[in-house]
Parts: C-alpha cells; structure tokens; sequence
C-alpha cells in the first residue's frame, strides 16, 4: 500500500451489516484491522463474527492485531488532566497500531506544572510530541516552549461553559505563540495518532 | 469619598471641551486626576490649561499625580509578551495611582517558562497577581497554579488571524483549570488595577 | 500545603472505582473532603464506602466535612433568580468548607430592584461579593456599583433563546461599566467559591 | 399619508445628486424633511440646494422642520452613559420630529443607580420609553423593573474588547427578565424614535 | 397592583414544592393565576391541590382564571407557519389573561403571500401586531411594511441547520428594514404577549 | 472553450503589472474580456494600454466587450433597496456580458411590497431570478413563494449593528422557507450573475 | 398547479391527526403525496390510514407515488462519505418523486479523488449536480471546477468538533472559489432535490 | 542552540528603537537574522544601521543571511489562488532561512484540478507539504489526500464576505476528511515555515 496505513474505520454511526462488511474486508486483506469510535454494542456484534476482536471502552478503538508487531521510535501523548485520557488513548493506540513506540504522560497540566517538569525527558526524547488538552487548552503551548520536535496538538470537548465544546481549546491551540505546533479536530485523537505517526517513521529512519 | 477611589475619565471619544471640564472638575475636587485611553492630541490640550499634567504615551494614561505618594503592599503585573505591555502599563499606572506597589514581570510567557519561573518569588510574594496576555493567553493558567493570590487575567488584542481580536484569549482565560482567577474584558489594564487594587489593599491591612 | 487549600474533586465523568479512589485519599490525607458536580449515584456508591458522606442535590455538593469548623469574616453570595440558586449554592458551600462564613441574598435580580436594596446593608459589610445570574446578567454590575469590594460574577447557563446557554450573561459581565469585578466561567459556583474565600482570608487578617 | 409618518432619508452611503433629489421631493411633497446618519460634507450639499437645512454633527440628524410643530406626549429617552448620546439625540429628534414630546434623561448607569432613581418620576410618567445602552446594557432591565410602560432598549456600539461593536449590549437586553421590553438594532436610534412616537400617539390619545 | 399585571410564573424547572407554593400564594392574592412553560407533569401535581387548574398542552400555559373577564381592544398574533404555533399561543393566552381580545392569523408565512394578503384587514385594524417566525423569519419585515401600528416581532426555534436554533429568525428581525418593529427573546411569547397588552391597553383608551 | 465561459478577472487587489499582463492574455485570446472589483485607478493604468476599456464605477466592473453580442433569454435581478445596487450591477452586467438578457427590478424590498407586487410579471416570466438584498435579506423568500424558476440569492453586507457584515442576510436566505432558493456568498454578484446565466442558457435552448 | 410541483409534507413534529389530515388531503387532490422527515413511528401512523404508504428509514421519506412515472432528463447526486447518504437520499428521492432521473454517485470525497474523477463522464452528462457533504464540505468546489452545469451544494451536520454541526461544511461552499455553485441549508436534501428539478425540467426541454 | 533554530522577530508593531536593538543582537550572536511582517518604513529604518538587511515586499520577511547557505531536503509549498502567494513566501522564505530547499507549486486551488495534478510529482516527491489557501480552503484536503507526507495547512483570510477573514478555511482545514493534516493560525505562514522544516530535518537526516 503507497502510504504504509491500513484503511481505518470510522465505527460511529455505521449500520451493524455495513460494519461487519468493511470490517471483515480489511481485516481479510490487511491481516487486522482498527476501527475507532466504536460502541460496546458494535463490539458484541462483531465479536460474534470475529472472535478475535478486542475492544477497549475507554478509546473505543476495536481491533484484530496482528501478533508480534515491533512498535519503533518514540511518540509523547501528554493530556492535561485524567478526563483527556479517551482522546489521549485513541492517539496513542492508533499510533501503537500503525507501529509507533508510544510514552504516555497523563495529567501534566499547566495548573501543576511541577508534575509536566518531573516528565520532560521522556517528552523531550521523543520524535512527536501529542498535546490532549480540553477547557483552556494551555498544555500545547508549554510544550510547544519546552521541545524542539513537532508537537500535535488536539483539542479536546472536556470542560463546561465558555468551553465551547471544544472550540476555546482549539483556538488556544491554533493561536499558540510557541514554535512548532499545528492542531487537530476536536476530540481527534486518530487524526493526531496518524500524523505522529508519520513523523515518527521519519525520526526512526533519521536515527537508523 | 465612600469607596477610597477617585473617579477616573475614559478619555476615548470625549469631546475636547468635555474632557477639559472633568478633567479640571476632578483635580479641584480630588486635588489629582487620572484619565485612560487619551491620545496624544488630547494631552496637549489638557497641558494646555493644566501644564501639570504628565502623559504616558505607551498605556496612554494621562494624569495630575499628587506629590509623595506612599505605594504601599504588592501587585504583581505579568505580560507573556512585550506587544502586552502597554495594557500591563494601564493595570500598573492604575494601581500605582490608588496607591499600590507594583512589580512588573514582562515578557514570561508560557512558550520561555524558565523566564517565567527565575522570577517566581517576586509573583508568589505579592497581594494580588495580575496576568495579561494575548494571542493564547496561556500564561494567566500557569500562573494561577503557582501562586496562591488571586490572579486577575486579561486577556488582549494582541495577536492576528484566529485571536479574534481578544475573544481567544478572553475564552482561554474564562476556560482555566486553574483555582483563584477571574478574568476582566479584554484590553482593560484599568479594570484589573482597580480591582487589584480593592484586593492590594486588604492585604496590606492583613499584614499591618 | 502551601495554598491553605485542600485538593477538591471534579466528579462528573469520573468512573467510579477513580472516584473512590480519589475520594478516599484526600479523605485519609485531610481528615475530610469535598466534590463538585456529584450526580445521586455517585453519592449513593461513595456513602456505601465512606458512610460519613453528606450529599446535597441542589448544589450537587459531595463530602465529609470535619467537625466543628470555624468560618470566619464574611462572603455575600447573591442571585439574580431562583434558578441561579444551584450555582450559587456551589460557590456558597465552597466557600464555607474553606472556612468562609456566607451570608445569602437570594433572588434579588434588577427586575426587582427593592429586593437587591432591601439587603443591601449586608452585602455592603462582605469582604467579598458573588454575584450570580443568567438571563442577562445584570445583577453583577448593579452590585459592582453599590459596594466597594471585589464582586465576581458568575454567569449561569439559566435562560433560554438568545441566552446561548450562558454566553450573554458572561459578555454583559465582562463588559461591565462598574468597577471591580472580574468573572469565572459560566455555572463556576466552584471557582467563585474559592477566589472569593482567598479574598475573604485577605479581609479576615485585615480585620484582626 | 396612511402611517402618519413621512418617509424618511438614511443618509450614510447615499451618492450626491440622489440624495438632493429625494431630499428635494420629500420636502416639495410633505413641507418639511428629516434625514438621518448625514455628514457633515452631505450638509454642506444640501444647505447650497436648501439653505433652510439645519444639522445636528451629535445625532447626525439632517432636517428642514415646519414651525409651530407642537410636540405632545411623553417619551422618556434614557442613556446609560454620555457616549450613548449620539444613539439617544438620533431617537429624542426623530420622535420630536414626529411630533412627539420627549424627557431626556442621560448618563443614568446602572453602575451609578443613584442618579436614575433621583429621576425616576420623569420616566415613570412618559408613555414610553427608550433605553439607550452600550457595554454591557444593563440599564433597559433597570428600566423595565421600574416603569410599566413599554421600554424600547437600543443597543450601542459604545465599548470595546468582548462588546462585539454592540452584540453583547444586543443580547443583554434581548435576555432581559423584565416584562414589557423589546429591543432594536444596534445604534437604531431612529427606528426606537419611530416606535416609541407610535406609541405616545396612543398615549396622548388615550389621555385625552 | 402598580403595573396592572399580576406576576406570572415561568413553571420550568422549578421543584413541585416551590410551584406549588407560588401558584397557590398568587392565586390568593390575585383571585387568579397564570403558569408558562408548564409540563404535563406540573399539571398533574397542581391539579390536585388545585382542582379548577387548567392546562394547555400546546402552549404548556397552566392557569386559575376569573371568569366572566371581558377581553378588549385587539392584538393580531401571526405566525409564520403551524409549527410556531405554541409560541404563538403562549403570546396569545397570555394577553388573553390579561385582558386583551386576540385575532389569531396562523400559517401566513411569506412563502404563501396570499394567505397573507386576505388577512390583511383583521391585521389593520389592531392596536398591536405579534409576528411570530422562525427559520427565516421574513414574516416580520413584511409585516411591519403593512400595518402602521407597533410589531413585536417573536423569533422561534423553529427549523434546522443554520438556523441556529432561533438566533438566524432574531437577527433577521432585529435587521428588518420596516418601521415600528421591536423584538424580543427566542420563543418569548410570554413578554411578547406582556408587552401587547401594555400596549393594546393605550389603545383601548385611546379609542374610549 | 468548454464551460460556455470565458475566465473573469477578480481585480481586486492584483498588482498593477499582474493585472495588465491577464487582461491582455484573455483580451487576445478571447477577443473580449471582463474584470470585477477593479479600482478607479486599475481603470486608469488599464485604459492606458487598452484604450478601448470600459469601466462602471457603480458595479467596479472593467471590460472590453465584443460588439453586437445578442443577449437572450430573460433573467430577473431584484434588490431590496437603493444600496443593493452595486452588487446587483455586479450580477446584471456580469449575465450580460455572457449573454443573457437582464431584467432590473431595484428597491423592490418587503418593507414596500407593493412595488414589488406591481413589478410581478416581468419577474415571473425570467428564466431565473437573482434577489438581491442586505439587511434581514428576506427578499428572496417572498420572492421565492411568487416564482417557479429557480432563485438566486444574494446577500449583501449592506446595513449595520447586527447585520453582521452581511452573516445576517445570508443566514435568512439559507433558512427560507421558501422553495426553489439558492444562495452564493456575501456581496457575490459575479457568482450570481454566472450561474443565473448557466440557467438562463437552458431556459433559452428550452424555449427554442 | 402553476408551479407544477405537488405540495410536500415536512413531517418531523407534526401532530398525528394533523399529519393524517394534510397527508390525506394531497393525497385526494394529487392521486400522491410525499412526506419528508418521517419517522418509523408516523409511517406506522400512516399506514394504518393508506395502506399503500412507502417508507424508506434512510432518507426518512414517506410517500404514495402514481405508478408508471416517467423520470427524464438527469440529476447527478453525489456525497464525500457514506454517512452523506441520508441527506442524499432525501434529494434523490424528492427529485424522483418530481420526475427527474437520478444518477447516484456516493462516496467520493476529495480525500480519495481517484473513486470521484472514475465517476466524471456520468457527473459531466448530468443537467444538474447535487453535492452533498459534511466535515470540510471541499467536494463541493471540486465539482464546481469540473462540470458547466449547475453545482447544489447541500452541507450536511456529518463530522464532529469544529464541523459546527454542519456551518463549518455550509462555509466552504459559500466561499467556494469554483464558478457554477450555491447553497441550500444544512441537511436540506429536500431543498436541493426540488431546485435541481427546477434546472433539470429546463434541460429536459432543451434536448428536446 | 538547543533547537536549531535562531530567534526570529515579529516586527509588526514593534517600536523602532526595540526593533534596531533586537536585530542588532540576534545579528551579532547568529551571523544572520530573520525578521516576518516588517513594514518598508521599518525596512528602510534597519537599512540605515545595518546596510547589508534584504527586504521582500511580498512576504514582508526583512533578513541578513549567511552566505552560501546549503538548502537541503524539500518542502513543497502549494498555494489554492494568487493572492495567497504573500503567505506562502512567508513560509517558504522562513524554511529556506532555515536551511530547507523549497519547491513553489502556487496557483494551484481545487476549482483547476488539471493544474495541480500536473504538479504531483514534486509535491509527492517532498518531506513535507505546506498547503495554503483562503476563501474555502478545499486545498488542503486535496492535497491530504493525495500525498503521504504531513501536510500542514494554511488558512489564509484571502476572500470576502462569508470568509469570516479566514476563520472558514480554518474551519475546513481543521474538519479535513483527509488523513495526515494540521493545522495553523490564519496567514501564519511563518509557522508552517518552522514546522516544515523541523519535519524536513528529520526526513533529511532519515535519507542520509
Ligand atoms: N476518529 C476518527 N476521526 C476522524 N477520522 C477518522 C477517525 N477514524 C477514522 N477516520 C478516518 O475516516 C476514514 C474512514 O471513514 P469512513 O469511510 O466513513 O469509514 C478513515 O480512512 C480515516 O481516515
Ligand atoms: N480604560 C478603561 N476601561 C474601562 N473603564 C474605564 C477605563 N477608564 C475609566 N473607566 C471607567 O469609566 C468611568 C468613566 O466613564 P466616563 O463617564 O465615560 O468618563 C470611570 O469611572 C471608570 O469606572
Ligand atoms: N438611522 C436609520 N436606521 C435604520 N433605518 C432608517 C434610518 N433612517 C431612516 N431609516 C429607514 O430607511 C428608509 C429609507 O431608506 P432608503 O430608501 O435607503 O433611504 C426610511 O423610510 C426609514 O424607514
Ligand atoms: N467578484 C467575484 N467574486 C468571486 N469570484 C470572482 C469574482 N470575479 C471573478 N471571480 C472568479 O475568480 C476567478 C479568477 O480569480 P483570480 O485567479 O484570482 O483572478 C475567475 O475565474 C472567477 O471564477
Ligand atoms: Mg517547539
Ligand atoms: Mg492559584
Ligand atoms: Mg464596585
Ligand atoms: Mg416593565
Ligand atoms: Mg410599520
Ligand atoms: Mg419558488
Ligand atoms: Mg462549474
Ligand atoms: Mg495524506
């Protein structure tokens, strides 16, 4: 395949026979298969046709993995706080999928900075930086100041109020005065798993 | 007078012999006067017929200060960048004017954090903080997790594109995960040095 | 710890086994604990491992308070309506676990202004004032004009229509024409509560 | 005429010769014309063509007016500050045209109530009236609690930052919890002149 | 009564308790009451303290009323299509209670401008006109070209997509470029109701 | 060429050597050539190597047209008031340079629908209507009810407040309850002129 | 019928007695009737009532159509994604129900531009072309580049985060940069499918 | 250096004697210096006092470059128009100060497919691409699309009308369908520039 990515399901909102078909297709000619945004039910559903499939509530990725696959490089998913984890989680499964080394460092917002200091070697070593934030979205722009490497930043829907759903979030993110940081969708955990994925294959062939 | 402040002139938009009038009511009565927002023009008009008068082209603030002036407690005026000082200078010449000390800690936006944090203990030493920035106005966060004073943030213009004229801000600032900070319209250094000013005061009471 | 604030819990979308978790280690650390946005299940899970647990589904207020707390100096919390109360009584049981005493003006919004001036001895003797409305906000800057200490306000979602789930009661604050107030995001009784309490400490020194 | 009400010029944008013309046939058709939104320049034009032309540079009001007009009625036009003027002279001078009698009542912020309520009766007494607010727009709450004759609020564009050139103002009184408001566009002073002098009629009517 | 209008109670979201103690204070004092926004479920519980209550389901209006109460003047409540309706009603029950007679023209949208058209002198000849209209919302424009008497213009909700759940219908009629229109909130039939009242009442005066 | 149409030049803000360099490629390859939003002073740099170059100040449309072109067909360019006019110039001048014959149908807005009542026919028997209007825009729904041809609308930022630069008209025209509507960008007379001229060609085959 | 469209039925919140009243009246008259936005329910409702009624649970529609109908002519409707197909539907019903052939041309959104340029000749050939689209909305303009015919650009609510729930689709197509296109509102399948029939009907009669 | 990259000036705004000095010093420790949105005024100010500054009107990048630069690797900036050519040169002019060899492939928006499908080699050919377009930004999906490379996109506030100043290409680009794409503030070519080449440096060094 030109681009070295499988094709990946948008589950939500797909009718159950639908599903079943671009799932079981893929999985036939790729050897496995990643779908996002899948529900406990879409999962009870395609268990009963591939009984391999595993699914994880919290990312809501579902998948049939290929065994022994070599996870390379080095991507840093950061959150801001626990509530980012679901988005954070489909980033960083999306990238372990398309064979990504991942670190996550979870719940380093700006309103503690001491707990994001204590993580910044690991975040600083790696060839992609993923910054999940929600309410005020301030988290890319710190580690947009802190490292030297691209840093894709997702907005996330998590807050209340003037978050906007999100959009507060993304127009810190878009409007961030550090170097080296581009946004993602809201809550567009796959989108930034992809792209650092991407990166990622760069700085491992760079490093070969 | 019941609230311990002078009234001060919104000098934008005021017609020359209108301002001339307040101005000139306000010092007889007051002994001082303090007018935001002038423009160059207007200052030399009111040097005109009160040759006393000092004008600041930066915060534009035009003013009769009375002589020996104790400042007394501590706030501390923060910008993330330089474009923001001239709405810094309106918060600290405000307060400097209800008398407050005032230390300015400019340029310590959040994409440089060490410059931010080599001046720490000037900020968690004082009273009230007050945190103004533009574009992602990420700093009032930051600071809102470092210091246990109240942080006013202001969110400002400055910035192009997405900034939406302050709105970015203004949104990232009311978004904060932060505890102890409220938010003033945007641009409106005199609105936080007023209320920092409120808060300044008490706790140079507290420390007495 | 070096606020002098406990850490509080955020609980709407914690999973479960997290919350009591979280709830039970602030609680051995502390020797009591509080959280916001509590939903009745939540409450029903937490008391059956901490029976101590109150719970109040008007401000949706969860914890377990220590006994015999003083709370000293003085938090005027006031509300344009009685929808508001919800909130209010977020940032007023805040307050008073941080050691505030709260005085309530309830439902004294502008539309019927005898209401607001019937009280207004009591606000006027608060170091601090808490101002929440929806609709159109306007009681933040009737209260902003009639008293000389900080007012926060706290926009509510109540309304309906062009209300924008809160969005214009939150511009008719910042936009405010009275001077010293400052605003939270929209329903943030939490972070009223807590600003305000770090004001009123202020107050209470200022007073001994 | 049918409505009871001469058509009547939006200047602003209006080319040369159209404007002499239509201003021309008006006057020819009903004895007396008024424009409004005029420049100083279209006056000047004007005055060579009509030399009984009189301008108002504040309202920006245009007109040649039949003498011994009697102005009958009550409309109170109220302003929240001195830079709603312009708005409020565009209304006060389009219903005097329009025969109405009219109380002005200025500068009456809600962050300065005292100065309203010293005014209360003047308005209490007119068969309608006009709020005139900028920032945040409190005042036509104000003013809906106190009188129970229909209030016309008209937004302005006075302020700046989160004042959306008068959106904020807009959705402040479109939210408003008073009974018996209704509001128009931002700056319209004209069309609040026209309804409110529709209005009076029937109250001078009713009175008689 | 001041305002010749007895308080009416906005049912939504209040606790049965509350409700049943306002409804029942009001009707007291009042000899009858009038509820807006009122569920199915609100009925059931006030039915049984209140037996003579009356519910309607379209426009959610619960109410005691008087009997023999004589309805005066006029009030023409358009609407644009069927489904605004209960907005309509809403206005129109409301000034019903308060004593006005109510023509209702329902379903006259512009998109069928002869439906319009044979309605047009029951229109004419009232004190007061209610247009109310969602989606588009032109039926207040045309409206207000027509009649020479005050329109209170009622955007609805009615529609999808961009109509922006009512706020596309708002600013259509707060542009409208006819004489003598005022708005108010989204689905507000209530205050549109009120303030046709206030008005109708003049002109019943008028015409004594 | 393939399309039926020769490319147009979007003049504004073209340097001046850029500018001449097309106009004279389309000019020779094309015998004919037509520009939108040129400048007075484009104009004159134009005229200068090309001193057959036409120029309407009104539309800011520069061309050198083709003599003796046959306009056919029939289509009917409405506008709501006297400054819609440059957009709707924009549009006529545009379908006729590709051919069509144009019908004008100006100031014909809902405020004074009789003008347009009284312009029905010729309006109805257009191939395709292009309804011009800025403010609440709701022009092209009573248009839209009266035709069974398609209709083009166009919103114009004319106005001001909540007009929005012209947002408000394009939102009424998208949500028209009316059948048979489509709309193009603010102010786009060119792209209005183009498709009505796509519609008017098939009219013109249909017809033959 | 002057406009040679029968009257359609937009089902969604429609009392049940009212839609058997409106559904059978047409019906009556027309020997067919077409409803759009029908739920299961109602088609269980209708059902009862005309035995006869079709129901298609993608498109929503719920019709009785006359047997036998010629479809002429050709409408090309195209979607990005396959979750666009209900709003397709919608139009390529609505046309077919009005005579027009439909050619359905799914899932060929720009980010696999191969499936749409394998698609062309049938899109080319078409009298008029439906796009319907949501996230982005970019096929649109890409159609509009490639085809002389009218493009309908339908933006649909598909996506999440910064779609806006369909604005973000409906801006693209307004800003298209493409010759040929215009927009009906969000999800307004119905809409395009009726206007298209418009241009196809004058098509159809210009081949012949 | 830590990052690789020297300091770079954001003149716009930037007072005259602040801007000489910063210039002065980052010239003096790099060797060279980089300056975006300089003015020709601010231009000729650094000519006086460093003789050897190079000025592009186009870009407005202000620059003192070290000689014999090596340009190593490729990014292919794309632009949709020609008026989005000044935000291009922004970013390519910074990625070649940086060290990066560009390839230019401008002109080339989704509404002439044929132009840009003759560019695809180049553009596929390139470590990283940089899609820029205003009006509504279609570009960058396209591209997406097709390359699989990370593609950062541009929103410019090319356009008019609807365009929002560039706020709806970045709502089209942030809603991509297409994988492998973020994006960044409108016009921020500088930071497309930053991030592209700091993803060129790692495909750069993977080729070695
Ligand atoms: N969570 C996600 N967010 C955005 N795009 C996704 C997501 N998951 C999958 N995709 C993209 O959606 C495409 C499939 O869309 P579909 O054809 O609707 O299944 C995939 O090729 C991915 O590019
Ligand atoms: N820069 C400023 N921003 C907001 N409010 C101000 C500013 N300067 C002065 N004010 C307030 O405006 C009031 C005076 O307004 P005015 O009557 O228009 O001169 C003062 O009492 C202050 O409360
Ligand atoms: N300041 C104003 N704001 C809004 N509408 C106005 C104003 N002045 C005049 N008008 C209205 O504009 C109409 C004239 O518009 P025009 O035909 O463009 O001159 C008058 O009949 C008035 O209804
Ligand atoms: N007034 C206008 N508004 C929108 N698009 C236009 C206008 N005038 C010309 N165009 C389009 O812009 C294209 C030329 O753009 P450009 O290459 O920037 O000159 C033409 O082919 C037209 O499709
Ligand atoms: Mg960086
Ligand atoms: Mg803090
Ligand atoms: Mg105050
Ligand atoms: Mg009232
Ligand atoms: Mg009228
Ligand atoms: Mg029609
Ligand atoms: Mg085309
Ligand atoms: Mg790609």
């Amino acid at each position: 395949m030109r681009s070295g990515f499988a094709e990946v399901i948008y589950c939500s909102g797909k009718a159950d026979q639908h599903l079943i078909h671009i799932f079981g297709r893929i999985y036939r000619e790729e050897g496995e298969v990643l779908g996002t945004r899948a529900s406990e039910m879409q999962y009870q559903i395609l268990k009963e046709h591939f009984p391999e499939t595993v699914y994880d509530p919290v990312s809501r990725i579902i998948k049939i993995e290929r065994d022994g696959k070599r996870r390379v490089g080095s991507i840093a998913v950061c959150t801001a706080g626990t509530a980012d984890i679901p988005v954070a989680e489909e980033a960083a499964q999306t990238a372990e999928f398309f064979g990504s080394h991942v670190e996550r460092v979870y719940d380093v917002g700006v309103s503690g900075l001491h707990r994001l200091l204590s993580r910044l070697e690991v975040i600083q070593s790696a060839n992609c930086v993923v910054a999940v934030a929600g309410m005020e979205g301030a988290l890319a722009s710190v580690l947009g100041g802190m490292v030297d490497k691209p840093v894709i930043a997702v907005p996330t829907s998590v807050g209340y109020g003037a978050n906007l759903h999100g959009i507060s979030a993304l127009l810190t993110m878009i409007n961030s005065c550090a170097n080296g940081i581009a946004v993602v969708n809201i809550d567009n955990g796959y989108g930034a798993g992809y792209l650092a994925t991407q990166i990622n294959r760069m700085g491992v062939k760079a490093h070969e």
